[in-house]
């Protein structure tokens, strides 16, 4: 049997419903995967985070390999056990903080060296450290090293970026040790069409259990990604699972499922919900905002999330404003809910065949929303 | 029926195992309060905080009246609503943080004015407005307005504070006007015997639902502490629940059971999470210790808590060394816990007849452990 089952395609657009099977159990998809940076999604114990729904969540290996570090993660026994959390895992490559997060990187074709945000040490990471790492900390989806271009670029440096994708992925793949993990490529090449196809091409020539779009949601913004998206997607193989790392807003989600994407990471829902923004179907709510100082309306009506069963707007306002971790706990739990919510809607949709025609109204509704915080 | 009951008293001492009945159910005493300050635990949500074992839990009326002010709570429903929690609530009178958290406090006959930690604005509290806004909360035991003297004090000052305590509890009980809340006396008095007496005598001849030791844990150390205890409790009537307010340590409740104290509520099992400082049966851990780095101990060997269940002291450490909330989070979990699982043993012990040779060792015990952060 192979890890990525298609239950079916919608008849109007390329959207796939499947199921990903994993070490730690199925993945129904499309899926959105809540990030736990450093092993913990932000102020949210594990069984609050199942109770939104989740399936599968994030880690970045950058983090964690600079702390606790990977000895310590092992010793602990693993990512999962670290996490608490005993359903599918996946574990990013680390090179997208590597190039995010320090300014004092140096990159050839070797791999890259950078001081580390936390004490400035010099840390070395190519393809085979990366994969060993994340063989290590034990995910049951890990990535292979890239370079991330960021957004604008120099078209001829996003085209060495790809050269080197290519070399690290068949290095990464060659690394791969640990049975039981899948292990996914990366296609990168910016919002350059040529690069794309020729990344991809070479990238599933290598072979990979499942394929990613990396260095997208850098800034290129939304019609850009999803004509990147739409380009790419279709150059990937059908029988595997796709994966759009990074993304998003709820239109971008919503956009790139009709490209053909099945997996998705992002860290708005609770870094949103820490700055007091709540994503709900009627549009963004600032909860700082007074006027919903004595509103004893749940942060989204008809929710069933703990935030909304428990609290009304008014408390979770007080919260914010009397600087109560409440606050970003509760909207954190809301907002991971109401991603969750929308995939299960986006799948149902597919199943039953509608989604193109649900997408194209639903991207009215979530374009017109002025949705960033 | 009265609203507390005497199920069985220690024969070896004062100790006693009670039910307080309130409006919203029953509470087993001797009780420990967790305090949630402004209107919440801190980053503690609701049902957590019940698996701890709390049944009846505090908060105060001097956050809550300045934030989010006592209309707004009254506009969301009262404290219960605002708080998500469906079981007792106490509310305490405000007096002791208008002494503690505000250095421009003016204060007569009539009642105290003070400037506002949050802006500065000047506010006025007397017994009747302290009353009065503590019907609006809504808790269901509530307590008289009174003055919090702090150590050490002129004995002359202290003597002028029971004065006071004692005319402001007759306005306080004057002032009362919600039928389903009980109203509990304070009696001041420092460490002075004489006073303790004069002001019991006085308080208890007014008549209360309950009777407080207040102005006790601020400084004046375990002995002058529980010598006060010993003192005053047994002037109490038996038959109405004690209350010993803002204590404390281990030690200090078990004496304090000892002595005949009923109920009590402290900042320390949350606080002290907070940073990190673990409560154990074998003696306080702190977690940022760097030889918990790849422990895989749960926090305390044998506990049946949310974060023993779930997590290992190495991630523990690793959450707080990285700045996660969950490290907070959990650690105030165990440690409410941790008091809530004495509180029961405690009433085991007394209900067994045991108790007194119980709380002899169990003092040896936490005594020898430096348990202060």
């Amino acid at each position: 049997m192979s890890h990525f089952e298609l239950i079916s395609q919608d008849p109007g657009c390329a959207a796939r419903r499947g199921v990903l099977t994993t070490a730690h159990g199925a993945v129904q998809t499309p899926a959105f995967m809540p990030v736990g940076t450093a092993g913990a999604v932000k102020g949210i114990v594990p069984d609050l985070l199942k109770e939104t729904g989740a399936e599968i969540i994030l880690a970045n290996t950058y983090h964690l390999m600079l702390r606790p570090g990977v000895d310590v993660v092992e010793k602990l026994g693993g990512l999962h056990r670290l996490m608490a959390w005993d359903r599918p895992i996946l574990t990013d490559s680390g090179g997208y903080q590597v190039f995010s997060l320090n300014a004092l990187t140096e990159i050839d074709d070797e791999g890259v060296e950078f001081a580390s945000h936390i004490d400035g040490a010099r840390v070395r990471l190519n393809a085979e450290t990366a994969i060993d790492i994340q063989n290590r900390l034990g995910a049951d989806v890990i990535m292979a090293f890239d370079e991330c271009t960021p957004f604008p670029a120099e078209k001829n440096d996003v085209e060495k970026a790809v050269a080197r994708t290519i070399a690290w992925a068949e290095r990464s793949k060659a690394a791969h040790r640990r049975s039981g993990q899948l292990l996914f490529g990366i296609v990168q090449g910016g919002v350059h069409p040529d690069l794309r196809s020729a990344c991809a091409e070479e990238i599933v020539q290598i072979g990979f259990d499942g394929y990613a779009l990396g260095g997208l949601s850098v800034g290129e913004g939304h019609e850009n990604m999803i004509r990147t998206v739409e380009h790419t997607a279709p150059l990937l193989p059908t029988t595997a699972p796709r994966y759009l790392m990074g993304v998003g807003m709820p239109a971008d989600l919503i956009a790139a499922v009709r490209a053909g994407i099945d997996m998705f990471d992002c860290v708005l829902p609770t870094r949103n919900g820490r700055n007091a923004f709540a994503f709900t179907a009627q549009g963004p709510i600032r909860l700082r905002n007074s006027t919903h100082i004595d509103s004893t309306e749940p942060v989204e009506p008809g929710c069933d999330c703990y935030c909304c069963r428990h609290f009304v707007r008014g408390t979770i306002r007080h919260f914010f404003n009397a600087g109560e971790m409440l606050g970003p706990i509760l909207l954190s739990i809301h907002n991971l809910r109401f991603f969750q919510r929308l995939m299960s809607t986006i799948r149902t949709q597919i199943e039953e065949g509608r989604f193109s025609a649900w997408a194209e109204e639903a991207l009215k509704t979530y374009a017109t929303a002025s949705d960033n915080p």
